[in-house]
């Protein structure tokens, strides 16, 4: 379980010059072609950033869109030059310095750079400034991100920043993926899956939520993903009602629930995966109803998921199959599933969007989210457009109990003369359940890349069996 | 092995009270008596940082200087004020974002955070620029660090930045550590150490460097630190010898040495540990004496560290202690000890400072050291003068076999002439040995806070004991 690209992509390269390829088709179906010659593109890779009054750094987390037209992560201060006239994508890495070859090793050298990335060139930082110059001389146009990462370099004052075609153009290039960026999905989410098992596995050694995050961080790490997506949200309890919590540290002795969100990322390529189980193995009566609710929403969206489809109403389906769950529950009472519906008292317990893109970045670009929306059941949805052949979505519905969000149906009696609160006092301590897979949109409907099971009657035996280890504390003390 | 405060600690807070009257004494010996009336301290906590074009955060790290006012760690976008008149100490904690509640859930509030901090008053934010201005119109000079997180605030005018004798007071404060401070430390070695071990017993499930650095990650979060106090450095054969090796992602694979700079953070203050160990448990020769000779350069440093001792005069002693040995193990020829000294030859194969502060930073303020110092031996020393109790620095002399700056040593015939590269051949696999242990600068001498063995017959031990237990593969599949 080392390190290694997946299968499918042995020997070959990220494709950076299909991306600035894509990038460029976008750029001109708004700017008109007469521009393609007058055009190009200059984005700086990310720089290290050190701590305040410090030497260390924060680690260095490459700009996606840097990325998705070099292929280059863990080397601070590149940049990528794509000129559109003869497609050209040159990539500059910054000059060895010569007093940290003795701390931090020789850099790649400009060979070692082309032959592991799919560029033209490989050039040193020193000539960047000649090149843009001469193009700027010539009337091309260089457009750029931003400049905040070489505001002092002579060249910064050469591009042209802001420019809201180049953005719209990039975003919707990263929005549908090729085979290759599939790839690394797939590879993420299998690093994923097995680390969700482990935690599922690793009961009874997990007392704290820090030991469930313990134990999807090492398993990530050891299949390859020295970082996550995200930070992991690691819940038991009434935790799982906060949809970020990320402080992880409570004690999860005498509590029946748990929630964890957390994916590996594997070459810049997010994961985001959310599974719950009950800690004992076994599901109590309101933990399994409520998860059952859940994977019914789940279900139902993923159903639903094909080309054409608009994410909104996937996202108000999934209100309406919980309203129906929650009236059979009894939770929701005194009225009928639209009236209900259209009282928005379900937001409370369902919050969130339905699901966002995914990609480079967990939350991905493109998505267009509106969060001024006036309809608090859409405001917090961050994919507002039609489903294409290529997204990868997150399909993610969860119910929650959130003392602070009850509080908000309770204030509007428009809403909470639905809500049966002794009913609902039974179901508070299972706190949340979520359920997140991630789904290519196919030609024909979707693909799952997500692998690790949601089945609750496989999830309790994956608990019970690690349960029947009976592993014993994990400290190698010699 | 659960987050808990260290025993010694339990019912006490962070002495922030304590740690901004030693600023104000340091400031006050600077600046003068009649300036106590007229001065106040305000520090901006650190917030939370997105990522390039992502929403996404950087990990909140916490300014150093802030928490050492405050006990504050993990809130974004806290003050802390200091009237030094009156000896008030005032936190401002950030408004409630009420949109913020439904992800991350409620805040700390003002009455939470009177209870759990050292601290006169706690209120909300927008009361400050009422109380600087007041400040300011009655003549206080109000000392800032700087105000990077908050230059568009209306206070950001009211204060001084850049002020040489505000960071002289807080760098000569935090120089020395008082009993909560060094209880911190001792449990983040603790930690430490207990994850050192368990790296060196997880052979043979350590096939990759990073699986070393995975188990040195899970055992610290699953004791409580969920991050460590700098990027573990965890290295196999040659890359031992390059310093700050963070890839991580090398086959151990018929190699002999590893090297493991790891420490976990335990409340913003640092541990700063490095082992060796053999891979296979049985040290090989060459390895062995490299191992010995430091461990000689280490001791003889140890046994000298005491108040008054200047930190230049021990790391000398590291180099002519390292030279002996080489001499008797060949390395060195054609000149005596002292001759070779001169040369300045040995800091190719000691290059880095003998050690440095370490406390809230791991390279902790107030070493001064002198980086353009044109004399290469002392060039990256951090630590540039004379002991003092309660100060606690690491002893981490090291020796490498690193190609680069062997041909820096070959390139200058007055160098080189010292060396037999017949010898020095077979000592290349090792790549380089660092023995690092933490120390505590007593009145009567030192106290070592670092608890795990440095011992190689133990370490052989320890690593064998591990194989012995044979673990195959720590993948836990259903």
């Amino acid at each position: 379980m080392e390190q290694e690209e997946p299968a499918e992509l042995r020997g070959l390269k990220y494709p950076a010059k299909k991306h600035a390829l894509k990038v460029k088709e976008h750029f001109i179906s708004k700017k008109g072609q007469l521009l393609e010659n007058k055009s190009a593109f200059f984005i700086a890779g990310e720089t290290l950033k050190l701590y305040a009054y410090c030497d260390e750094t924060y680690p260095l987390r490459q700009n996606r869109y840097f990325h998705y037209l070099s292929g280059v992560d863990q080397i601070p201060g590149c940049y990528i030059l794509y000129t559109l006239a003869d497609d050209k994508l040159i990539l500059y890495l910054p000059e060895i310095d010569w007093d940290d070859v003795m701390w931090s090793g020789m850099p790649k050298s400009l060979k070692d750079a082309a032959q592991q990335y799919d560029v033209d060139e490989v050039r040193y930082e020193a000539e960047i400034n000649k090149k843009l110059s001469d193009l700027s001389h010539s009337g091309v146009t260089i457009y750029t991100t931003d400049t905040k990462n070489y505001a002092d370099k002579p060249f910064a004052k050469l591009v042209k920043t802001a420019d809201k075609d180049f953005f719209y153009a990039l975003d919707e290039a990263r929005l549908i993926k090729d085979s290759y960026e599939i790839a690394l999905m797939k590879y993420a989410n299998k690093i994923t899956a097995n680390s969700h098992i482990a935690v599922m596995s690793a009961q009874p050694i997990e007392t704290n939520e820090t030991h469930m995050h313990a134990e999807f961080i090492y398993h990530s790490i050891r299949q390859g993903s020295k970082v996550q997506s995200y930070d992991p949200i690691c819940c038991s309890g009434p935790s799982c009602g906060t949809l970020h919590y990320v402080k992880n540290d409570e004690s999860m002795k005498n509590k029946c629930s748990t929630l964890i969100d957390a994916g590996a990322d594997w070459r810049c390529y997010a994961s985001d995966v959310t599974r719950c189980f009950p800690i004992t193995g076994e599901w109590t009566k309101e933990h399994l109803e409520i998860y059952k609710t859940v994977q019914d929403m789940q279900t139902q969206v993923m159903n639903g998921i094909r080309p054409g489809v608009a994410w909104e109403s996937l996202h108000c389906l999934a209100h309406e199959v919980m309203i129906k769950h929650f009236l059979d529950l009894g939770i929701f009472k005194n009225g009928t599933a639209k009236e209900i519906y259209d009282s928005r008292v379900s937001v409370w317990f369902f919050p969130h969007g339905l699901g966002h893109l995914i990609g480079l970045d967990t939350h991905d670009v493109g998505g267009y989210p509106n969060y001024d929306d006036p309809d608090i059941m859409l405001r917090w949805l961050r994919l507002r457009r039609k489903l294409l052949p290529g997204m990868v979505v997150s399909d993610e519905p969860g119910v929650y109990f959130n003392k602070y969000l009850i509080e908000n149906a309770y204030k509007d009696p428009k809403q909470s003369k639905y809500i049966d609160k002794d009913v609902l006092q039974k179901y508070l301590n299972v706190g949340g359940v979520r359920i997140e897979d991630d789904i290519l949109v196919t030609e024909d409907g979707h693909e799952n890349l997500t692998v690790v099971t949601s089945d609750p009657d496989e999830i309790s035996k994956i608990v019970k069996k690690g349960i029947a280890k009976g592993r014993q504390g994990f400290h190698v003390v010699a």
